[in-house]
């Protein structure tokens, strides 16, 4: 018998069985978490499985934030907002609330997740988790809901697609292009339910924020998680962001010998920056080929690509610059500690001094809410994940996705613009952790 | 014959006649506003007016913003602000975006309003700009339509309902108490069409940030202007804010015997803080009535309240401390130059340390559209100034308005507290002035 997947092992360890692509386990959560759009209905759901006095079946494990709709947009938002409180508070999970960020870039910055953890998430972007090693994925809420009370819940074992990366690559080229150009190649559907496992030296090579975006992403190709083995680089970024003591030990990591359904292989130095033109992330092209393009919004932010580094990087090259007068810029840091960190460094003021808006933590104009909404004909260029018809806005706008470098020499002379012509810099993962207060 | 008031000469300037209370005069318009709500009314009726080839009466002293709905907060809002982008451009007025600020705190920051000038403005706290001896108005969108092209507009002289305050404020007593108490002793009709005119000693030791509240809020007891007379502070305040050269004259004084609809006069002194309970200005009443009422939100901001000096009070307050637990503050700065003010002085980061999140310059959540809109059985306190049923998100919520250092000090506690049981500071007009780059 073959030897087994990252994905496989996951959920063997979660389940207390020899789990193999396509079986069906019952498998122990961690970490349960649900925000201002998914939790109330989640909410209804406990209560209806557990009666009136439900108790969660590790609350010091359930985290609910208020990301989506913060601050409030709207009487329903304000309402569902004071739902999340008041169950939080019920039951003695942990809740954020408006202002301290998006839930996926909260559970990793506070440390509530680590490698070899099972975590669901009342989000689509619950893939995010699988660049610390954690199988991570996404659930309804009416899943979530019971599984609140269980702190079980049933999953397909997924095959997995390899994706294997080796070489450096380019200046200005970054995890994002590579996940753009992953989708690009597999299609918007190419890894439905399977897990994407992303390898290879350049992989190993990322920092912990830069293989967020590749596991943060892999939902846009369908896949139930998206990991990386966790190693070294895992262990010393865990350490010193939660202060806690991490042992890996060497149980995550695909036997030589696993099984995969197909096995991807890339240069990292022939890749170019990507753009992933309207209005599907698989349309993944070399930036040259849309280089020019007029766009009248910037946004820099979302859980794909508002990291302290992140933003770190668009205001490197708007330093002592002016934002092109045709466009404007939002940005809205992944979460408040982010947003400190961005205030006690001076990139808060940089980027403000360079016509820039920004918001308070949570996922901004992401999903067309609030914050930045594109009208008629706006085209935008944003960090985020996702460049569905209307996905920020009108129906009737376009965004183009990129990584945040890309954004920033765009904001230079309000086109898109390749990174390559401007100086870009790039961060480890010592950069957020050192400026800690 | 009796003397004339302000207000009629004023209009007497404009009309080119000897205007009384009750005549209807043709006057001409110095300075015409629209923001995004209103602008795009306001340009159908000009095109219909003028036809395709119209031309603004007087592009460079035409301003728009956009500030209520910023960012957008909807398909609709982002339409809206790409049609005062457009029209804007293409008639050469002056335009302002998101985050640039609110409309009557910019008008006055970047001077495009002074003593004597006759400002309209679609907006109903277009009185603001009384406070610096300017007849200011709000209009509905077709009459600022019409007026955009002919640079004129009628207007019954309104009789003057004066308040004068002698004495001195206590400690933590400020011109948000003083206007607060007016509207409570006269009602929010008491003023209606009528021009208050605000003056006594008191008064004429406010600076002028403090004399804008008490014309911006005229407005809440149905003035048609909030006058006071300009004088050496208002001169000075505008040399050193916008670098022109002010020649008051002396024309802009009401006579000693100028006939009056009313006098209401007041000892400074013996003022309390005001809290103005829901669901109308009118109902205020000393802090101490209210004190010990829990709140959920608090909200520092407004073209009332949201200037510099108001939002250093607060800091101030809550310098090294946190808000209580169970309030949420929401501060919106009125104008991007008070925003960078905050960022450059590190008011931006006291605030943000409490634990208020931050958002950028606009109207924020005042009117109930966006960035903190209040759900059901939500408390709000605010410097805003209007707190009718719904004015910020549910009709089940509770509005209640006040100074922002009452708004500080009620942060510390988590329930209405008085002012006076905190240090507070208060600020001249060399405040803001002196810390421009």
């Amino acid at each position: 018998m073959s030897g087994k997947t990252l994905a496989e092992k996951l959920l063997s360890e979660k389940s207390g069985t020899d789990a193999r692509a396509g079986d069906y386990v019952e498998a122990d959560v961690d970490v349960a978490m649900a925000h201002d759009i998914t939790g109330p209905l989640a909410f209804q759901t406990f209560d209806e499985v557990t009666g009136d006095d439900g108790e969660l079946f590790a609350p010091d494990r359930t985290v609910f934030t208020i990301d989506h709709h913060a601050p409030a947009d709207g009487v329903q938002a304000a309402n569902n907002h004071n739902a999340v409180r008041e169950f939080a508070a019920k039951h003695g999970a942990h809740q954020f609330d408006v202002g301290d960020g998006i839930c996926h870039a909260v559970l990793v910055e506070e440390g509530f997740v680590g490698p070899g953890d099972l975590v669901i998430g009342a989000d689509s972007h619950s893939t995010t988790y699988g660049g610390i090693g954690a199988f991570g994925t996404g659930v309804g809420s009416t899943d979530l809901g019971t599984a609140l009370a269980t702190g079980e819940l049933w999953f397909r074992v997924p095959k997995t697609l390899r994706f294997e990366v080796d070489g450096e690559l380019q200046d200005g080229v970054y995890a994002k292009d590579l996940i753009l150009r992953f989708i690009g190649d597999v299609g918007f559907d190419g890894c439905t339910y399977m897990a994407a496992e992303y390898a290879g030296s350049a992989v190993e090579s990322l920092p912990i924020h830069e293989r967020l975006v590749l596991s943060n992403m892999a939902i846009e190709m369908g896949g139930k998680a998206g990991l990386v083995a966790p190693d070294e680089r895992t262990e010393s970024y865990l350490e010193r962001q939660t202060g806690n003591e991490i042992d890996l030990g060497d149980a995550f990591v695909s036997d030589d010998d696993a099984d995969y359904e197909a096995v991807h292989t890339y240069d990292a130095a022939a890749l170019a920056p990507q753009v992933s033109k309207p209005s599907n992330p698989e349309n993944a092209v070399d930036v040259t080929e849309v280089a020019g393009t007029e766009v009248d919004q910037l946004f820099v932010g979302t859980c794909t690509n508002g990291r302290y580094e992140d933003i770190k990087i668009v205001a490197d090259i708007l330093a002592g610059e002016t934002i092109a007068p045709n466009v404007r810029m939002v940005v809205v840091p992944a979460s408040k500690s982010v947003y400190q960190h961005m205030l006690g460094t001076g990139v808060f003021q940089t980027l403000t001094d360079a016509g820039a808006v920004i918001q308070s933590a949570g996922c901004g104009p992401c999903a067309g809410y609030h914050q930045g909404v594109l009208g008629d004909g706006d085209v935008c260029l944003a960090t985020a994940n996702r460049n569905f018809p209307g996905r920020e806005g009108s129906m009737e706008s376009s965004v183009y996705l990129s990584s945040p470098a890309t954004v920033g020499a765009s904001a230079l002379y309000g086109e898109i613009t390749d990174p390559r012509e401007v100086e870009t810099n790039r961060y480890d993962d010592t950069v957020f952790a050192e400026v800690l207060p």
